[in-house]
């Protein structure tokens, strides 16, 4: 069971967002649709009444874990969009800042990621991921109108195959392992733009390790 | 329904992959758990026992499947290491024939990434999986010692966002959509090995579409 469930336990334990990220563990563990509100206030030791205090339904929890989410991802564009300047530069921090809303709300990414439109929550969910990734892919053509980005491949595939390399990362990423955000964004960067093949790449005599 | 089922056997006509194709198509709408030996039964139109006449459990048929999916992705690193050539040559033609695998296998690789490991059978194919992965990290690792690979990126990592690329396809892929597998595959390899940037990147006046 989660720390917080040894710490807090009994009454006293959880506010609004301790049992929000309680249930997001769930839906993530079990999945959504067999999370039920009373396999919750098991795993939170309080009674169903207690966490109706703070949310009305279980789809109340849903739909804010996904718009923490969503509001992460969407900041970074907003945010981008208004600093302005080259669109391949601008598409450069929409990338690094995907990865870090992905690693600092990892849960809360994960769910959204899995989410397949069941409920009227989850199609708004969908829609506004839809949204998103139409603003990338603006982004991606206007990078390519300006020269700056290759023009062979398809928009919309260019930036699905990046962000499906960005939300691959939930599958294996784990807080406090080898590779911190910035590493992993420097990463993708270096990938998604640059590729992995050495300027050079030809030659096979030089051992550079 | 797929072509098969027109073709043949009893009722209306499923053989055992006819049967594994309706099955397969829906653990990926419903998921593996919930979906019943009853709700098979009722989607092929046949009864329980003509379905046990071919399986002899819902775990047979997931590792089944999960077997097609696994041998397809096997087969293509052990025709490239067979095959021999530069370390860079050799995962070029994996990304490549992993891209095949999965748009020719959709609904079993589909299944297969959705797999946590909760059963035996799931368990044994997340072993094989791991071992797939190993292998590329390893051909990735000579690519770079070969020099034609960057080395600043830790090769595990590599491995993981390329597949990550790869994966995310069964997401939005649809056969019969604009995009054939071998485009996909060149779109593919043109963002992980050489990237999107353009060679000459600082430039904004030219326009070249």
């Amino acid at each position: 069971m989660s720390e917080n469930g040894t710490l807090r336990r009994g009454r006293p334990g959880y506010d609004r967002q301790g049992i929000l990220d309680v249930a997001v563990a769930a839906f993530n563990q079990y999945g959504y649709d067999a999370t039920s509100m009373g396999v919750l206030a098991e795993r939170l030791g309080l009674s169903k009444s207690a966490i109706y205090h703070h949310f009305a339904s279980k789809d109340e929890m849903l739909d804010h874990a996904l718009d923490d989410a969503l509001s992460g991802l969407e900041r970074v564009v907003d945010e981008t969009d208004a600093a302005g300047g080259r669109a391949a530069d601008r598409l450069d921090r929409v990338l690094r800042g995907a990865v870090h809303v992905l690693v600092a709300q990892l849960p809360e990414v994960t769910l959204l990621l899995r989410v397949r439109g069941n409920t009227d929550v989850e199609r708004r969910a969908l829609e506004r991921r839809r949204a998103f990734d139409k603003r990338v892919t603006a982004l991606v053509e206007e990078a390519q109108h300006e020269g700056s980005l290759r023009t062979d491949i398809d928009a919309r595939v260019v930036s699905r195959l990046a962000f499906g390399m960005i939300n691959s990362i939930v599958e294996w990423y784990r807080p406090g392992g080898r590779e911190n955000a910035d590493r992993l964004a420097d990463d993708v960067i270096a990938i998604a733009l640059d590729g992995l093949r050495m300027p050079t790449s030809n030659r096979i005599e030089d051992f550079s390790v």
